[in-house]
């Protein structure tokens, strides 16, 4: 188990239509990593690829990193498949959570799992209410967090769109947005 | 100088009164680390003191990370020195700029200096303008981006306080807010 870093663990949620919602928490992963604390990220959408810039930081760091989806977009054909697989995510996130052995747990893009009901939000806050450690931070990234989400979470901001590249025909670029 | 590696150089600009401009800026150093490039970030306002996160983390990365506020605090008894350090904060952002030798640059806070007209704000946009890379990021956070900077930027977002720990009496935690 690991030694006692944390006072206040703080349950984070970063939100909104702009970006910067899981960039974000990669920040506090890399500013947590620098502090010699245990990190794990857990990503709800995106496939295990080896392709992401983030994954591949990841690898080198030693951070545990679990990419469950199915690379899901909106219009996956297969949505049974997706569902499996955030239910698969979330059961990978609580064996993480209650391990004790993290002081740092990215639950990324979990909000979708919520907010379209493949999971049930009371249900998961009271889980996490009864089984989060005291002494470990909990960030989940997503859009439209449910409320009962937002009135859980210690931290919330909710990342806007003022102005987006694809405004102007360019595409997502690596390194700054994968 | 390096390989290029980067098509379209954004410049992408994170401000608004909430969580996230920095952490997120540092996301995208993760990202871009990941991938190879090269990663310098020059810190407008906080003091090198070997004591955040990101710092410690940088320090280890190899990333060339340059603090060179005082820790202006928005309570500084001695505004001359605050300001002369930004001044001097944007010669060495410029010579980084120029180099040609990165990837991405993150000027960290730099708004205030813009905000409080320590730089000439379309000045300091026309000299980004001549001398720019095209195929290098340029990351800006701080509060109150001045709007001309906004119409300069390809990527903006807001990051808006939803709800804050400091709210509960709770202080900034070690690995999430620095």
């Amino acid at each position: 188990m690991k030694k006692q870093k944390i006072k206040h663990g703080l349950v984070i949620v970063n939100t909104g239509n702009g970006k910067g919602k899981s960039t974000s928490a990669f920040g506090m992963v890399l500013r947590s990593w620098g502090r010699g604390f245990q990190v794990c990220v857990v990503q709800f959408i995106k496939a295990e690829t080896g392709q992401w810039g983030e994954v591949k930081a990841a690898k080198k760091l030693g951070i545990n990193w679990f990419a469950i989806g199915d690379g899901f977009t909106w219009t996956s054909k297969d949505m049974d498949e997706t569902v499996a697989r955030a239910l698969q995510g979330w059961e990978v996130a609580k064996e993480k959570i209650s391990s004790r052995n993290y002081d740092l747990i990215v639950l990324d893009e979990f909000t979708y799992a919520l907010h379209f009901g493949w999971l049930d939000t009371k249900q998961v806050i009271d889980w996490l209410k009864a089984n989060k450690p005291e002494d470990m931070h909990l960030v989940i990234t997503g859009r439209d967090a449910p409320a009962e989400l937002i009135e859980y979470a210690d931290l919330v901001t909710e990342m806007m769109e003022v102005k987006h590249p694809f405004q102007k025909g360019i595409q997502a670029q690596a390194g700054i947005e994968y």
